[in-house]
């Protein structure tokens, strides 16, 4: 089961990679009003969907085969979990695509510098969130939450701003639109974050934090 | 483990039925515009967080317990991607009920009646995944898949019309912004639903059919 294990190990990280690449190339093709960036990152999004299902397959073989239990269990069940969070990921990171594409073609106002602000918080959060899961730390996983209320506040400020800029010119609001549809994406990105770092603290601790407040705070 | 198992079921039906009448609850709120209705689906939230949390201590617990082969741990796999895509239909619910909330409060043009269509549409999806599940009836869960498409086609024109009633008229696009962003939430509910159908596929087949349109569209 251990060589299993292990490369069930491996191939989750590899999805992690092929993900976070994604993000990358996604919000610099926004930032960039590159759609040639843009077009790489949904062309790349199958290979993201077949990890997704190497992974699942791998993990349903463990549980099948060696029954595992324990920590060995909590780990098949944890990746079955952070692989559906990475999958949603890369649609996202195809959304922001989708959406650095439209707007490279439009007359589109300077993108708010806190954008690239939120985009550095998000991406922060999934690296640490993976390590996290890497070094099954579960403390490292509680301050990838705790994060989580910096890159809402962002997006909170960013689409006031937004808001604002689309009153006062009419020219604005195809823009506007977009650049708002890909801000709730990164957000969202953050969201799924959070939730991979659950994750690490049901795999470290064995104890569910969805939705425990309580056991997030504690140091 | 019989026992424990069909405990499980009863929980994971107890969380969708909550689900469900959030997710009734907040597209009425957005319809007609009450701000009350509304704010229950907001308070609601914390139930449908504990149910979740219950469902899946139950799955764990069997899981490590009993370790399921076969059908059975299918079923606990399965069991425990569905409430994670239930809990976020409940926080899209809560999405849809606090955009209703704002628009209740803002001169809002009507609604177009394309979005009672789409929720008709997104909210029999929900219901036809979660009967399917209960029947683990897979050529139901197909025929959910496939709805998708409509809903899809919905959201594609509802905010067309929103970008085009937003660019006449200035005043409108405070609530044209959050119309926009509720008709995205019910669509992604329409997209959990698919989800669910998807699992429900693998629990009956033993085969996982994300990402493989093949096996959607076989009959």
């Amino acid at each position: 089961m251990a060589r299993d294990l292990d490369k069930l190990q491996r191939s989750i990280l590899r999805m992690a990679g092929a993900v976070e690449e994604a993000i990358y190339q996604a919000t610099r093709a926004l930032q960039e009003r590159s759609p040639s960036l843009a077009r790489q990152v949904v062309e790349g999004d199958s290979q993201i969907d077949n990890l997704e299902n190497e992974v699942q397959d791998e993990c349903l073989k463990i549980l099948a085969l060696h029954q595992p239990v324990a920590v060995d269990l909590r780990r098949c069940c944890a990746v079955l979990l952070i692989c559906t969070d990475l999958e949603r990921m890369g649609d996202l990171a195809v959304g922001i695509a989708e959406r650095a594409i439209v707007l490279s073609k439009l007359p589109q106002p300077a993108i708010p510098d806190r954008v690239a602000r939120m985009t550095h918080g998000a991406t922060r959060m999934v690296r640490m969130s993976l390590d996290a899961f890497v070094h099954q730390d579960a403390e490292a996983a509680r301050a990838v939450i705790r994060m989580d209320d910096e890159v809402d506040e962002d997006n909170a400020i960013i689409i006031t701003e937004l808001i604002g800029g689309m009153k006062t010119t009419a020219d604005q609001i195809e823009a506007g639109l977009s650049l708002f549809s890909a801000v709730r994406h990164i957000e969202r990105i953050a969201d799924h974050a959070t939730n991979i770092a659950e994750d690490v603290i049901y795999l470290v601790e064995g104890e569910l934090v969805r939705h425990h407040p309580e056991a997030i705070t504690r140091v």
